[in-house]
This record gives structure tokens, sequence and C-alpha cells, in this order.
């Protein structure tokens, strides 16, 4: 198992990406705080650069690597934002990219993946392997695999967005009680955990999941890697991960609070609020740490509470149903 | 007519607000730029408190009221944004507001303003005349009008986002060309503009219009002032006013370069772009500049043109129609 990153790495990290990465605002709503009886602080992914936080680790990672790692391009593979994330990575850098995507992966962001001139390969999400097919591609092609987020480059990346929290909340002279992000191999949260211990050591962090995919919630309860019924369905394609990344649970395990998990009409509900009162664009998971707050699985009443949504690279077909159910 | 306002006015409604308002950031999608041929930069008001830049010169205004003026409070017409933009800082500073609205306003526009406390009194677009109505609402109960754009307090206010714009644009070392932003009564593009000319006097700055309410664009370029037919119908809501401003058209007369008119049909496809390229929710008449821009009205090609998308308070319903449409 590689060493986990340390907040040097998320410093540096966030110097390679000032250039390239939109620092997202934190976004408040009156309607929100009631509603959570909390002040809740949302820092808005869906308007980084490809739509989610993605983009911080792959470019975080592509642009360390070495010229012989370099040669054959970058292979990644991803439901879709890591899809993205990487190819738009690679266009800026001047590399070549091929993506190992789900069949059944949201057509948007197969096609934005595309758009950023990468080449995409499907997989079927149940009957192949997409670790060993991503594997013999690099093979094949001498090209350097980049992991969706058992990398620290990566956990670093993702921890500049936990690194903005603190800056950004310590501007405002406000005191921060909680950080809730999605969870699904954990990249982002305990990259952004990490920031936070070093930066504001009095916040607690945790993790929000889907049902059926609470790997991460389970697994720090137990103290040991539990796995999903990767037979299990969520409308959140964007964290169904099927167990926690060795590298993120060993940080997770010491940094988290614990873990919250929502039902899948609770993250609808949560993206129709974040259209209401944020005019955020918000994809089912990226939805569900605001879906915690909402529901009331974190008890913060009285409390100031940074939730992050992640990411908003969702079907206009099925943000429509979701807005009309 | 009272006098136009000064950048230092404008400076001064940026420290007013700093506390309240957000500075929203730029925005930037490699699939708007290649519509565009253009650099498109997008400054994202549906991020604002209330939805839209209009609790800028709202807060502005209310916040320099004497005590004599804020007695029975405050009274405004409006077919939504500034009426939620004036209903809410009335909140903050603690002041009663009655607002007068369209009967066929958007219901979440009308929702919206009673969530900020405001007692909301309808009218009919056609029959009734709101200016005589609202007139006799402040005689009633001793409460001082707020304008919905001819006031140097309010352009004032809507000017520290063209503030904002020079600012971030000088930050990042952008020259920028051209901005564009909506006009309904003129009192956003007029402030801005005022603050253009004095920190980036090399940017041009257009109003963006939908057909049939291009008054705006025919009293810039016959130079007196243009009405509209009141029988047009348009989706964008927010950009129904008669006619320009007196004091935002004489100061327009000065400022801008033109006007751009858009249809709606144009409107509606900016805003999907908008949703498919910056997850943001933006409403019709919100969507009129970046879709003047997308639709190739104003000629733009390898240059640098910051868009104002100024507002995202749309119904569910009729936003789930049109990204399907």
């Amino acid at each position: 198992m590689p060493t986990p990153p340390t907040i040097e790495d998320i410093r540096a990290a966030a110097e390679r990406l000032k250039p390239y990465c939109l620092r997202t605002p934190l976004l408040e709503s009156p309607h929100l705080n009631a509603i959570a009886g909390a002040r809740v602080l949302i820092k808005p992914e869906p308007l980084q650069r490809t739509g989610s936080f993605k983009f911080r680790g792959a470019f975080n990672t592509i642009s360390q690597l070495g010229p012989e790692a370099k040669t054959g391009g970058v292979v990644a593979y991803s439901s879709g934002n890591h899809a993205q994330g990487v190819a738009a990575a690679a266009q800026i850098l001047g590399l070549p990219a091929v993506i190992v995507m789900p069949e059944d992966a949201p057509a948007i962001k197969i096609a934005n993946t595309k758009s950023y001139g990468a080449e995409v390969i499907t997989y079927h999400r149940l009957n192949d392997d997409r670790a060993a097919l991503s594997n013999k591609i690099c093979e094949e092609r001498g090209a350097t695999l980049i992991r969706p987020y058992d990398d620290p480059r990566i956990i670093a990346g993702q921890g500049t967005l936990g690194l903005e929290v603190a800056e950004q909340t310590k501007a405002d002279g406000i005191q921060l009680d909680y950080v809730v992000a999605p969870a699904g191999g954990g990249g982002l949260i305990s990259g952004t955990a990490l920031a936070l211990r070093s930066e504001l050591p009095q916040t607690r962090v945790y993790s929000a999941e889907p049902e059926g995919f609470d790997d991460t919630a389970r697994s720090l309860e137990s103290g040991t890697h539990q796995e999903n019924d990767m037979e299990s369905r969520s409308i959140c394609d964007a964290l169904l991960a099927p167990t926690p990344g060795d590298l993120t649970f060993s940080m997770n395990k010491e940094l988290l609070e614990g873990g919250l998990v929502v039902s899948d009409d609770e993250a609808k509900e949560a993206m129709r609020q974040a259209f209401l009162r944020l005019k955020l664009v918000v994809e089912p998971g990226g939805a569900v740490a605001l879906a915690a707050v909402l529901s009331g699985k974190l008890d913060c009443q009285g409390k100031t509470v940074c939730v992050v949504c992640s990411g908003g690279n969702v079907d206009p077909q099925m943000f429509a149903e979701i807005l009309l159910s």
C-alpha cells in the first residue's frame, strides 16, 4: 500500500491546480438553513471544470507523471466523473487518454468524456473486470493507469477542496462544526478530512453514501473493509464502488467521525432543493451529503455545517423526471 | 430626473454589500467556447442571494434610507426578481415590505418573495397600473417606494457586478473585449457599463433583450425612448418592462455599444447549454445574453466576452419542459 499524502502534498496540489481549477465559492440559502435547523454552507463542485471535483485529483496526478510514464498516454476506469476529469486533464497536458466506462453510464458522461478527446471503451458492470481490462490496455499501449481514488496524488488533489473550505470559512470568520461529503471509493472524503485535520482540527468530518452502497459507513463502524452487494441498485451512479479503497480507508478510519446513509428518494429531494434554492444542477450521487443534512441524518441543530455537492453530470431526461416527481 | 451614480457610488455600494452578497465567480466551459468561437466567461447571478442580481441594488438602496423614509417600510413593484431582492434586503434590515406583483408571475417568484417575509399584492399586467397602485400603498402606509431601476442607488448596486467582473478579469490577466448583459428597465446594464467605463475603458458593452421587448436596442439605435407593444409575449418574464428608464437610458446612450435581440427559442437553447455545460439553472430572461453570444448575434470570433446570466428563478415545470424540448 502506498504512503498516504500529507498536508504539504495537498498544498502543492493546490499550487499545481491554481491556473486550471475553479475555486468554487461557498453558497448559502436561508431556506436550506431553515430545513436543516443549521447554517448550511454548500461547496458547489458541479461548477468545477468537467462538472465534478474529479478534475482536481486527475490533474494533480497526471501533471506529476515522469517522461517515461507519459509515453503511452493515460488510462482510467470510471463510471463517468473521474473519466471526464482524466480526459480533460490529459487534454490540457497534451496526452492521449483511454477511458474504460460501464456501458450503462449516463449518456452525458460518455459524451463529455469523448468531447475532451478521449477514446472510450465500454464494459459490462457485472460481467467484466474493469481493472483487468484497464491493465491490459496499459500493457498493450505502454500507458499509465490513473486510479480513481487509491493513489496519494489523487487524494491530495481532491483534498484541495478541503483546503479551500478551511481557507474560505476562516476568511469569513466562520467556525465550522461539521463537513459532510459523498464517498464512493473515498478519495474526496479522505483528502478533505486530511486537509481539515490540519487546518480546522475541531471540525468533524462525515462521509455520505446511498443505501446499498454504504460500504464506508459499515467499514468505519466495524473497523474492517466491508463490501457492497453488487446486485444492489441506486440512482447514485457515481458512488457504486464495491468497497473502500485500501489507502483511503486506512486514512478514513483515523480521520472520519462516521458515515451517513441516505435513500435514493432523499437524494432526489436534495437535488430538487439544490435546483430551487441554489440554482445548482446536482447529480444523484453528488447530492447525498446535502440529502444527509436536509433529511436529519446528521444531528446538526444550531451548528454550522459545510456540505459538498460533488458533481452535476446528470442526463436532462433524468433531471426533468426528478424535478417533477 | 435624478443625477446618475458615479464610480465612487458603485465602490461604496460594493462595501455595503460585502457581508451579504456573494462575489459570484467567473465560469468557463470549453464546450461553450467552441460554440461561440470565442472565450466566454460567465458571471452566474443565479447563485446570488435570492437567485438574481437584483439583491445588489435593493440592498444598496434600502440600507441607505434615512430614519424617516424607513418608518412605514418599503414597497416595490416587480415581476419577481426585484421583488425577492427587496423582500430579502428588507428582512435583513428589519423593515416590513409590500411587493406588488403581476398575477401571472412564476409561482416560484411569488412563493420566494413571501418566504422572505414580504406581503404580496397581485395586479393584472395589462389592466392595472402597477406604479399607481404602488404609490397608493406608499401613501397609505407612509412607506418608501423602491424603484426597480430608475434610481441611482439601484443602478450603483447593480453596477457592483461590473466592478467584480473588472477586478476578476484583471486579477487573472484576462483582456476582456466585450460584456453582454440582459436589459429590462436597464439598471443592471447601465450600472455595469458605468463600472466598466471606469475600470476597463477598452471593453465594449452590449445589452441583450428578447424579441418583442427590444426597447433598449431600438432606443439606442434611434437615440430616443422607444416603447414595446405591450401585447407582445415572451417567455422572458423578467424583461417585460415597457420602455427604458429615463435615468438608465440617459446613461446607456453614452455607455453602450449597442443592443442585441434574441428569440425565445434562442433563450431556451441557452438555458439548456447552461444546464449541460455550467450546471447552472438560468431563467429565460437570465439567459438572453448567453443566447446572444451562442447564437452568433454578437460577432465575437476569437475574442474574450463576459456574459451575465442574471437570474435563475424558474418554475420546475417550465425548466423540465425546456430541458426536454
